[in-house]
C-alpha cells in the first residue's frame, strides 16, 4: 500500500471517525483504524462493535501509487498526521508489515494489524430509507437524549426509541423516573411502521457528526436518510470543505453505522398522564434561575426540590439539605387548581427546562401522579416527571 | 452580625480567595468562608493552613448594619452568592446561629461554624519587605515553576526557593532530574540576604492571584511587595474593579500569606554544569514542534529521546516506543564538538522550552553529563537538564 495525501484533508476524515475507536476493547484491533486503499478512494474505519465509522475520501490522479488495506493504532496516527510539519504526507506499507510516514525531513514507523482482522459490521440487511431534515433530526435527539438511562439491567432503557408511524417520526427516552417525546412530521408514502432502538452511546456519536455538519453548513439544511435495517441503522452524513462558493470541495462521505438494540421499548403511550386536573403555567427563564438556586440546597443524593403552589398566581419553591440548610424562592404563575405541595428531583426538571422556552405548562393530577411538561402550544415535544417523596 | 452589599463586589471577593478553601481537610472549618464584618470593612478569609487569603471590601456608610463575625460553607456560598436575582444582598446572622440571605423573593438559610474556630496564620514576624515589579515577579514563577518536584519524601524540592543577595532575587525550582532558575535585578539597598522556600499549591496559588491582576490592570506594572518572615510569605495585592477613568473603584485588597517550607534547598550553584566542549545552538520554534512530534512515539514512561549530534549542521532526534514504533527527524542547527548522541525526558526539554524562545544554547560535556541550557544572550533564565540512559 503506497499513499499520497494532503494531511489536511487526512486530518478532517480522522477526527471525523476517530472517537469510535476503542482503546479497551479487548479485541487490539479495535485500537485501529482500518485503511483501505483503492485507485480513486481511501476509506477509513474505526468501530467498537457498537458504533462504527467510517470516512471514504476521494483521490486525485496519482494519489494511490500502490493499492491495500491494513490498520493502524488510531490515536498515535491521529497525533502524528495532526502535527505533521507540511501538507504533503507520503503514507506505505511495505514487506516487514509497519506503516511509514513521511512527511519532509519527519519519518514515523508505526506497528500495524493485518485489515482481514478488523471485524466489520457489514452492510444492513432489509433496509427501510426514513429521509428527515437535519434540523428535525438534530431536535429528535437534542431534547429527549437526556433521559435515556445511564446503566440499567433493562437495557433497552440506555437507548432511544426511533418510532415511524403514520406521517411522524418520533424520538423517545426514558429511565424509568422521566420521559421525553419529541416528534417531528414526515412524508411516509408508502405508510410504514418502524420502531427501532439506538444505543445511547450511537446516540451521543450521531448528535457530534450532526454538530459537525451544522458548523461546516450552517444555512444548509441537509436531507438525512435513516437507513433502519432489523439489527442496524445506516446514516450517511455529506463532510468536506466548504468553498468561497459555498459549495463542498474535498468531499468526504462519513458512513455511521450502529447496532439497534434487540429489546421491546416500553408503550410510552401508556405512560403519558391524561387526568389533568390541576394546571400550571410557568415561565421558562424565571423558573430554571430559581431552580438553578434553589438546587444549590437541595439534598446532595436525592436533589428533592417542593413545589408549593400556594393560590391562583404564587408558588413557592423550597430546598432543604441533610445539613438542614434551607432555601425558599417565590414565584408568579398562573395557577388552576387546588392548592398542592409536590416534590420533583430538580435535575429532571432542569434538564427538560434547558431544551424548552417561553411558557410552560405543568398538568398535574396529585400529588403522587406524574406530571406532563410541555411549552404552551407545542404539542410535539412532551416531557413526563415522576414526583418524589420527601 | 447584618450586611447589605452589592452582589458583584461580594463575588469579586469571593472569587479571588475562595480557592484556598479545602473541602477535605479534616478541620470541617476550614470548608468555610471567615466573615468578620466591622463599621466600614468586610474581611474574608479562607485557608488550608498552607496558604490563607484574606480579601477586604471596605464598605459605604450603612451597609454594616451590625458588626459581628461567622464563618459559612465556602463552595455552597459562593453558588448561591453567584445565581443571586438581584444585585442588592442581605446578609445577616442570627440568634439561630444560621446566616440568612435574602435577595429579591429568594431566602437562604446556610448553616454557620463559630468564627473562633477559624485557625489563622497570624502576621508574619521579623519581616523583611522585597519589592519586585509585577511582570518580573509574574516571570520569576513562569519561567521556573514546571521544575517543582510534585511529590516528594525531600519536602523542599516541592517548592519553590527565592533568594535575594546582592542585587538580585532569584527563583529556582528543581526535582533531581531538572533545574529551573531564574533571576532579576532589584534595588536591595540595605544588601539583605534572604532565602525562603514557598511550597508547591501557594506558588500556583500566587500565580494564579497575578495572572488576576494583570486582567484587571494589563498595562499596569504594580510594584509587589513580598514580606518574607521567618515562617511566612505574605503578599499584599490590589484589586477592584477598574473605572472609565483607569482608576481602581471599589477596591479590595488581597493579602496571600503562605507558611514556608521549613528546610535547606540544594545549593543549586554547584548543580549549574560548568564544563562546556560541545555547545550547540538550535531554534527554539523549530525544536519544538519536532519534539512534539516524535513525543508521540516516545516510550510512554520514559519519555526518552535520542539526540544524535551528526555534524557541524545536522542534529537527528530519535524515539521508540514499547511498541516498536519509531520517530525519526532531522533538524538543521549549528554545532561545535565532537559527534555525540545523549537522551532526554522529552518532557523536561518542551517544558523549558515553552518559556523560551529564539535560538537556544546547549551547553554539553559528554553523554551523561548534565546540559545546560538558556536562550542565546539571556543570563538571567537558566535550565539543566540531566540526560537520561536509553
Amino acid at each position: 500500500m503506497q499513499l499520497l495525501i494532503s494531511r489536511d484533508i487526512l486530518l478532517n476524515a480522522i477526527n471525523l471517525i476517530s472517537k469510535a475507536a476503542d482503546k479497551r476493547h479487548n479485541m487490539a484491533v479495535l485500537a485501529n483504524l482500518k485503511m483501505v486503499l483503492t485507485d480513486n478512494q481511501l476509506l477509513l474505519t474505526a468501530s467498537d462493535l457498537e458504533v462504527e465509522l467510517q470516512a471514504s475520501v476521494n483521490l486525485p490522479t496519482g494519489a494511490c501509487q500502490q493499492a491495500g488495506q491494513t490498520t493502524v493504532p488510531a490515536s498515535k496516527f491521529k497525533d502524528i498526521i495532526k502535527l505533521l510539519p507540511d501538507n504533503q504526507v507520503s503514507i506505505s506499507v511495505a514487506d516487514d508489515a509497519q506503516c511509514h510516514i513521511v512527511c519532509g525531513k519527519s519519518r514515523f514507523k508505526l506497528g500495524t494489524l493485518p485489515a482481514e482482522d478488523f471485524p466489520m459490521l457489514g452492510q444492513p440487511e432489509q433496509i427501510t430509507p426514513v429521509q428527515v431534515g437535519r434540523e428535525h433530526l438534530s431536535d429528535l435527539l437534542e431534547t429527549t437524549h437526556f433521559a435515556m438511562a445511564v446503566q440499567d439491567v433493562r437495557h433497552y432503557l440506555t437507548g432511544m426509541l426511533f418510532e415511524l408511524k403514520d406521517n411522524q417520526l418520533a424520538t423517545v427516552a426514558t429511565d424509568g423516573h422521566r420521559l421525553a417525546l419529541a416528534r417531528t412530521l414526515i412524508d411516509n408514502v408508502d405508510n410504514v411502521e418502524l420502531s427501532a432502538i439506538l444505543p445511547r452511546k450511537a446516540v451521543l456519536e450521531l448528535q457530534r457528526l450532526l454538530g459537525e455538519l451544522k458548523k461546516l453548513l450552517p444555512n444548509h439544511d441537509n436531507q438525512i436518510t435513516l437507513n433502519v435495517g432489523r439489527e442496524f441503522l445506516q446514516v450517511i452524513l455529506p463532510f468536506g470543505e466548504v468553498g468561497s462558493d459555498g459549495q463542498m470541495q474535498n468531499p468526504i462521505l462519513v458512513s455511521f453505522t450502529a447496532r439497534l438494540i434487540d429489546g421491546k421499548f416500553p408503550d410510552y403511550r401508556r405512560v403519558m398522564p391524561s387526568n389533568h386536573s390541576k394546571v400550571a403555567h410557568i415561565n421558562q427563564e424565571q423558573l430554571v434561575h430559581v431552580l438553578r438556586r434553589v438546587a444549590v440546597l437541595s439534598h446532595e443524593k436525592s436533589r428533592g426540590v417542593v413545589f408549593d403552589f400556594l393560590n391562583q398566581e404564587s408558588l413557592e419553591i423550597k430546598a432543604r439539605n441533610a445539613e438542614q440548610d434551607e432555601a425558599k424562592e417565590e414565584l408568579l404563575i398562573k395557577y388552576d387548581g387546588e392548592p398542592m405541595e409536590i416534590s420533583f428531583n430538580v435535575a429532571y426538571l432542569i434538564d427538560v427546562l434547558n431544551v424548552l422556552q417561553g411558557d410552560i405548562q405543568f398538568n398535574m393530577s396529585q400529588a403522587n401522579g406524574s406530571v406532563l411538561l410541555h411549552q404552551v402550544n407545542d404539542s410535539f415535544h412532551e416531557y413526563v416527571i415522576m414526583p418524589m417523596r420527601i
